[in-house]
């Protein structure tokens, strides 16, 4: 089979083999039939982060129903860098804004957290899973980031896991430069911490010089906001330790 | 003096030194008296592009009037590095995020483009200069990017100043890695050249390939949308060519 991958790509929680059905959900009907315009026989792309990349064929519509049918594998499955954000929760465009970015900048692990000046106390945890689904949709991932429910920054460093490196943003100007700080990494798995609007509070900033796993970093002279200082850190990261030597599928 | 520098900074077009007095717009004087609430004595930090940052004490106030009085220089002038944006105009979400993010990310020059696939006619300049004004004074520039008027990406091209590195975001896979080009770039001024959703045409991308002051790049293996790009090239320029090797101030 040499035909093109469809150009649109759906996520779905079942598993996918050569001649399965799915039902898709309701909103996925919806999306199919009413905005793309797709009817019997159109063509979507598949994928569930666990099996690989499939081609979909429309086989039968209905009222708010569409049975895809799937048919041959277009690319086996691949995983993302073992890379973890951990952001504080930030108002609502910003942090909208941040799990976009960071599922097209390739994150596995998205973990808000709750630091002594964040000033909202909750993340909308649906809406951001449906904004990591889509913008995986978009950028050819066959894997969505994991949303985990949201901690306090204390308890995420307290039960920090063994052997994975902390890549902490420093505004203070205290941090090492991020490109050279990356050129030093031991190989393995990591995380990028980002902070709220205002910073960390002093006994953060304390507590970090106490903490083995992690390096403290900066993102140069400008003060960025913290959407900015997320989508700069996980550049770099994958620009320089990542999978950004490899091109696009 | 070793007080503070204030918190909220006014970027304005008049000369600055000490003792001398400044009339604020309109708008800056709504901001000062309405949104920030300050009065008589109130501090701000301006800049101008050219004369560093001065403390500024309001003197007087009116009705959409206040007059600032210029008191100590708090930094000298320092500018960004010789670093353009250019950037396909995409819709307006997008191409407001490009202008305040590369602003953040202390580019000199945002320079829009129309390309063969380029969806939209206008940019809005009088939007997109006041988004650039502000993310300028948080992020703590002491300059504004020059933001250009519209061209052609062949106009772009054909008059393209002697001496100056195009970083070409290449999305077809024929790129380098970004962080093996940008480590192998001679030094001097430098471009980087976003393309509108759908990417450049093959006409565009054949033409790419005759000029010798291109480098076609790569931003790895998902597909980016076009303010992803764009931060994210301006970021890895930054962090490996530009100046992030420098503290906040």
């Amino acid at each position: 089979m040499t035909e093109p991958a469809p150009r649109h790509r759906l996520f779905i929680e079942a598993g996918l083999a050569a001649g399965t059905d799915i039902q898709v959900s309701e909103q996925q009907a919806h999306y199919l039939l009413n905005v793309m315009r797709f009817a019997v026989g159109g063509e979507v792309a598949l994928f569930n982060g666990r099996d690989g990349e499939w081609r979909g064929v429309i086989a039968e519509t209905g009222k708010k129903k569409v049975r895809l049918s799937v048919a041959e594998q277009l690319r086996p499955q691949a995983v993302e860098p073992d890379l973890w954000l951990l952001f504080a929760a930030v108002k609502r465009a910003r942090i909208d804004l941040i799990v976009e970015k960071a599922t097209e900048l390739g994150v596995s692990v998205l973990q808000p957290v709750f630091t002594e000046r964040t000033v909202m106390s909750r993340v909308g945890e649906e809406r951001l899973a449906a904004i990591a689904i889509e913008a995986a949709e978009q950028c050819e991932r066959l894997t969505v980031p994991e949303l985990r429910a949201p901690l306090s920054l204390q308890a995420a460093l307290t039960k920090w896991p063994e052997g994975r490196v902390l890549l902490l943003m420093d505004e203070t100007g205290a941090g090492r430069p991020i490109a050279e700080a990356l050129g030093e990494l031991p190989p393995g798995p990591a995380a990028v911490l980002i902070g709220p609007e205002g910073g960390f509070a002093k006994s953060e900033l304390d507590g970090f010089s106490r903490l083995t796993f992690a390096v403290r970093v900066g993102l140069g002279p400008r003060i960025l906001r913290a959407d900015t200082a997320a989508i700069a850190a996980l550049t770099c990261y994958q620009a320089i330790r990542g999978d950004w030597r490899d091109p696009p599928p």
